[in-house]
């Protein structure tokens, strides 16, 4: 019996079917749980500057000001890849994180049993594997000034604000409590600055959380261990260029990178919600894509955002359990597997709710 | 019939077991090959905290100023962990790579079959794996200024000029060419400038190279491909940061970390070789520590510093060799394999050659 205003972005590639789906399955929660989510549709990314010249035109920004969260399909595609900085399609995607502040980008990386075929990693490795990459999103080099080019060379700048680092590993803390109760942080403090004061914060803020175990671990070690012991892992929590690297890195430990879903998020209600997996040009338009990632970002929406923890859940339930049936798309088939389209494969989940 | 001076620091841990051992070997390949190698030793890391209260001291770096090459060992151990940040062993490291220059770290990895069974990845995406990761040591956000705490937080920089990306895509290239002819060039140059700047030079630099293949590709999707299809891979060329976190992320695809030698060189013959494991202070003094790593460090010495390919071939097949044969030590043992000392261990590799 909730009311919500959600702006969709279809965005390019892939993005416009996999959200189709999503939409389709957010519609059948809300008449089975009695809510009514209102949808407006906007641009974003290469179908924004091909309509607009921006990848995130004005209108845009007003829609997702006036909504309570947006689902995003996803953006880029070589048709603008050789376009000036400004009018890239991630460059959207920057600017929507930047307006929005949303700071904090949950990456939840969890095995399913019937993906694991697909895992580069030996079964044994990467059953376990359940855990959350919270990736500082608003700051650090992505956006610290001075960044240009000098008379000869370029400089970038990585800049932390306490209060930045603060928020971002509260929120972590936070998670860490409703979840596995572990929380690893990392940094690179024999070297970094910014990795100092990280560091120092995460010490003060573990005082408020007695029953959160801490470890502080350098950005080049876990990037090996999530390698050789992902299952170690439960919430890790690191800085804005870190988090990139680490979060991909750990995307395709469980053979399932194709079914990953993201929160991005600030300090209230209000974030916006993507699959992992890129526009996949390669296969848009065919009916082919698997559209569980963005399926089970919607399923984030619905915890993060509105709180709705039961709706959630089934939708987790629901998409699990087609793949358990052995039912898979095209672009996940494997020997052996039920290979359905886009839709029929949507339609399995729904069935399922 | 060469002779060369080299100087030797063994360091923390079991830093002085394994060098040790590769120094018998070197001494070894000197007799059979006619080569005389004066050694002189001296201290780095804790064990110079230790006696000099100073990580890198001024007899050290004499000392390598009038050698033809450096052998380490390992630096770093609990005991120091507490230290200011120039007490700190690995400050010592940082120290003597800019001091003498060494602008490029070598790290190769290549799967040795005998110890797949280690790696954390399937067998059929490993056993393939031969890669170069080329990571710039001297420059990046290692040494860019400012690096400090501001009144709100913190800032690191990061610094390169045109000349310091040429001369490592230089290095890179000319690696690619006596390798497989693969250039893979690793940056974030839709979000940084450094890595646009990166990016230019590459482009620029490979029309001197029309033989060698090159690729540019983003740090988190090398973070991700790395994991699922490292066969790819030949020479992967990349800035100081993200060249710790890949060839980290690297050393461990193959199971074989604790056999990962590296070398750090300059444009002429001068280099420092060591092992790519750390000082594992919870194993040191049992003689369990396995030394190939060291002794794969000084074929690298003997290939770049010195040109002696044979003799660095001849190492590397009798490291080779002794693993298929089933000899392990303790740290690398499993289900069947044949245990042996440290010592053990190189007095079989010293019977190969
Ligand atoms: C497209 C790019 C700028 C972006 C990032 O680096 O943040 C992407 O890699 C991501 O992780 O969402
Ligand atoms: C000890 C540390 C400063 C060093 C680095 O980051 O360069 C280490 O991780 C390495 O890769 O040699």
């Amino acid at each position: 019996m909730m009311e919500k205003k959600i702006t969709v972005l279809p965005g390019d590639g892939i993005g416009p079917e996999v959200v189709a789906s999503a939409v389709r399955v957010l519609q059948v929660i809300g008449k089975r749980f009695n809510h009514t989510f209102h949808l407006g549709y906007g641009t974003i990314g290469g179908a924004a500057i091909d309509q607009h010249n921006n990848p995130l035109p004005d209108e845009t920004i007003e829609m997702c000001e006036n909504s309570d969260a947006v689902l995003l399909g996803a953006v880029g595609g070589p048709k603008w890849d050789q376009n000036p900085p400004e009018l890239r399609p991630e460059k959207g995607l920057l600017r929507i994180r930047k307006h929005f502040d949303l700071f904090a980008n949950l990456r939840p990386v969890k095995a399913f049993p019937s993906l694991l075929d697909a895992s580069p990693l030996k079964r044994e490795v990467a059953e376990n594997v359940d855990l959350m990459i919270v990736r500082e999103l608003t700051g650090g080099v992505y956006f610290g000034e001075p960044r240009m080019r000098t008379e000869n060379g370029a400089i970038d700048t990585t800049v932390y604000s306490k209060a930045e680092v603060e928020r971002i590993v509260e929120n972590a803390f936070e998670l860490a409590r409703l979840r596995g109760g572990k929380l690893c942080s990392v940094d690179k403090a024999n070297v970094l600055e910014t990795s100092r004061l990280w560091r120092e914060v995460v010490e003060a803020k573990k005082k408020e959380y007695p029953d959160v175990l801490v470890e502080h671990n350098l950005v080049d070690s876990v990037a090996m261990k999530l390698i050789t012991n992902p299952g170690h892992y439960d919430v890790v929590v690191t800085e804005n260029m870190f988090g990139d690297i680490l979060s991909d890195e750990a995307s395709v430990i469980t053979g399932s990178l194709g079914v990953l879903p993201s929160a991005s998020i600030r300090g209230d209600n209000f974030g916006l919600y993507e699959p992992v997996h890129g526009s996949a040009p390669e296969i848009a338009g065919q009916g082919v894509a698997n559209p569980a990632a963005t399926i089970l970002s919607v399923a984030m929406m619905l915890q993060y955002s509105f709180g709705l923890k039961e709706e959630a859940a089934e939708i987790e339930r629901a998409v699990s359990a087609v793949f358990d049936d052995g039912y898979f798309t095209a672009d996940l088939a494997r020997d052996g597997s039920r290979v359905l389209s886009t839709n029929e494969w949507t339609d399995k989940v729904i069935n399922e709710i």
